[in-house]
């Protein structure tokens, strides 16, 4: 046994992993990346567990990946060096602090967003972001994670008010204040946010909390064409209309849903919609959305206004990507993640769907098109290799599509292993560069996640 | 005259200013900081010129400050160094484009906000960022700038889609997309929104713009006593109503107004109110605002729904400033800026309030309460030593009792020169150490705007 394994196990007993069959689930993902397990895995309880663990790795020259739920999709924390120590912070999951009076929370990094907003219902409060894996706060946090509500609530980015994060020698810092704004010093906060665990490790954050909305109304819209629902979308987010969920559903991924969930739905381009507010601002809202979707060959809107009917709504949008697997025995889903500015919306969709159909792929499309973000997700056969290929030069082109008209290359999942290329066409090089120098001023000699968000 | 001037002269002809008389200007702010004029001022037109600059100062060994309209608090862009060119971007005042398809926009730096809304005033769009002054965007950014309408539509950290910046060494980098939102690399466009001028020069920014709303109420409310206008705010955002504009005006502040503005306005603490929305959605946070100011002692809402009505109102409030000065012949006013979470607003104005009437200094509140931010007006006058230490003491109370309940140093104005030593006892010695490894990081020779966040 070497000795970091030997002085870690002194001190956190069966907290540190080390056997094969245990390390092994750190190398899973629900992405394409293919990941090796960790060397080492220590489950530290307190910040000062942390703090060591930083401070023992850096002496033995390992790496530190940190894990949360393993949701994520390119790779982000995929174990890349030899020398590896995985710090799942699945046992720092305490709600530390909830403070309705400050609309706000405090949270350790291994909370997941389901258990947030179980544990605070009866405040009347809720914590907005919604990708849909139920992640942990702490990876939504790294990933700059955004969701279904982020048309309205906005991302990750707009739901921080502080953190508290151990840098690379070992020291804890705090950025951000409870106040809701601040002029004060360079905004960490917003860069730790998104680093991927590049720069940090989040050991706890301040979270903005909302109201639960008075009325909540949820409704599915069938259209006669993509076209027509996306143009729906365009007009209302140009309309200014407050609209809380907007998504995209293709036909494909309809047949997906239906049959897994059983929902009975009109195989056609769907938008799943809701509306959040006092009544008659939701109503404002709704007659304002019919009439732009009328023009555009919206069909019945069907309504679920009931908690359940509308819990198992959004149950079905979730489980899509399993549901889209299911079609294809055996499959794994690549999803790309392109997002576009709203008027550019329609005919980046458009190009998506006229390459998929030329390319005799199964590829549900699936989006928060609300912000201009969808998904394709390719449901490939592991050893389809030519497959494959076709996929790659599908998003490749989505991707140098989507960067010619002012958008990016991911819009919510994060750069990872998966990302690194279009990174750097997006941002170009003397951007990256000063990334780079933020790298290595903050972890010089590259402790966290090695091989993610640059090309080395 | 030395050969950065000559150099420069040869390039920029009537563009360089030497001569006393034309830089004094530029040690002119609205602040209480003594400023000292730059050795040189440079007005470039392009941002090739820029780079220019910053390349030839380097290589002289030349201080950069970068200046808007002089309208910061806190010493922001005081010159501090023996040789130091300060570059004036008020020739770089264009707006590049309005997409009102993407509800964006991209100007120059030295575009102020009021020209912004001129310009736009057509396409039915308006960027809502309002400090008062009618600043440059450009100093707006740097100084992560809020105003009257924060509490509904966020601070310049909410309304920046991207930036281009030239950095030490002379290059253009790109920041942030056109799209809403996007999880690729570090956040450099929040890392440079707020770093005033200290870490590169921004040359151009995308701005999110915001429909103008169906319907806009203003009115004014007086109240018995302050604690019960404050309560009625905290009411108001603790139940999420989404109000535009939610601002304080103490006695002192309204008696200061009234004779600036001829008001007419009741001598009571007052709030001045604004409601966007539809109708029906103004109508509903009108009757919900309505009830709570009035378990509060709140008097008669005065309504101002014709636009010139509104404008002058607006006018009022934000001519406040000279409006205080104005009461004291020959005063210059100090300014506070403590920002806290809303549930401690009310014992933070009460401690203010108690300590400005035992201090005998002539100090009107006014402030951003929808946010928790509020500005004591400290009017002095400039030789009486003995009211600076008083107010001297009061504004680092509030500034300690700020930080113990969570709060910030500065919710708008930045730190400047003035609150440096605050910004360490905010953040702590080991997240400014972090601040300070990211500056010496991208500017490694202390070009830019040396002297200010960092006590050296």
């Amino acid at each position: 046994m070497n000795s970091l394994a030997q002085s870690l196990g002194d001190r956190f007993g069966s907290r540190l992993l080390t056997a094969p069959a245990a390390t092994a689930q750190y190398a899973q993902s629900e992405g394409h990346h293919a990941c090796q397990p960790p060397s080492l895995v220590a489950q530290p309880e307190t910040v000062e567990e942390v703090q060591l663990l930083v401070k023992m790795a850096a002496q033995e020259k390992y790496a530190i990946v940190a894990y949360g739920a393993g949701t994520s999709l390119e790779g982000n924390v995929a174990v890349t060096a030899t020398d590896t120590l995985c710090i799942d912070f699945g046992r720092m999951n305490r709600i530390v602090e909830v403070s309705p009076a400050d609309l706000l929370c405090v949270v350790e990094p291994g909370v997941t967003r389901e258990q947030l907003n179980t544990d605070i219902r009866a405040t009347g409060l809720f914590f907005p972001v919604d990708p849909g894996a139920n992640a942990t706060l702490g990876g939504m946090i790294s990933t700059r994670a955004s969701g279904t509500t982020t048309v309205r609530y906005g991302s990750m980015r707009e739901n921080i008010l502080g953190l508290k994060v151990v840098t690379a020698d070992g020291s804890l810092i705090s950025t951000g204040t409870r106040a809701r704004k601040s002029a004060s010093g360079y905004d960490l906060t917003h860069l730790f946010t998104g680093a991927e665990g590049t720069l940090g490790l989040i050991v706890e954050a301040s979270l903005r909390l909302h109201g639960q909305p008075e009325k909540i109304l949820a409704a599915t819209w069938n259209f006669g064409t993509a076209g027509g629902a996306v143009d729906t979308v365009i007009e209302t987010i140009q309309s200014g209309v407050p609209i809380a969920r907007m998504e995209l559903l293709d036909e494909a991924a309809i047949r997906a849903c239906n049959r897994q969930s059983s929902l009975g739905l009109p195989e056609q381009p769907m938008l799943f919609l809701e509306f959040h507010g006092s009544e008659s601002s939701v109503s404002d809202q709704l007659e304002l959305v019919r009439l732009i979707g009328e023009g555009h060959g919206g069909g019945r809107l069907q309504f679920a206004t009931a908690t359940e009917e509308r819990n198992a709504l959004w149950k079905a949008r979730h489980q899509a990507l399993w549901a889209a697997k299911a079609m294809v025995p055996g499959a794994v889903a690549w999803i790309t993640d392109i997002c576009v500015p709203i008027s550019q919306l329609s005919n980046a969709i458009a190009r998506a769907k006229a390459a998929i159909d030329a390319s005799d792929l199964f590829a549900p499309i699936l989006g928060h098109v609300g912000d201009g973000n969808f998904h394709v997700f390719f449901i490939l056969r592991p050893d389809d290799a030519a497959a494959w290929d076709r996929a790659r030069i599908i998003n490749e082109a989505m991707i140098d599509h989507a960067l010619s008209v002012g958008g990016t290359c991911t819009g919510e999942h994060g750069i990872g292993l998966g990302k690194r290329q279009a990174m750097q066409r997006e941002h170009g090089a003397e951007s990256v560069a000063t990334m780079r120098l933020i790298k290595d001023a903050l972890d010089p000699s590259g402790l966290f996640n090695p091989g993610k968000i640059f090309l080395d």
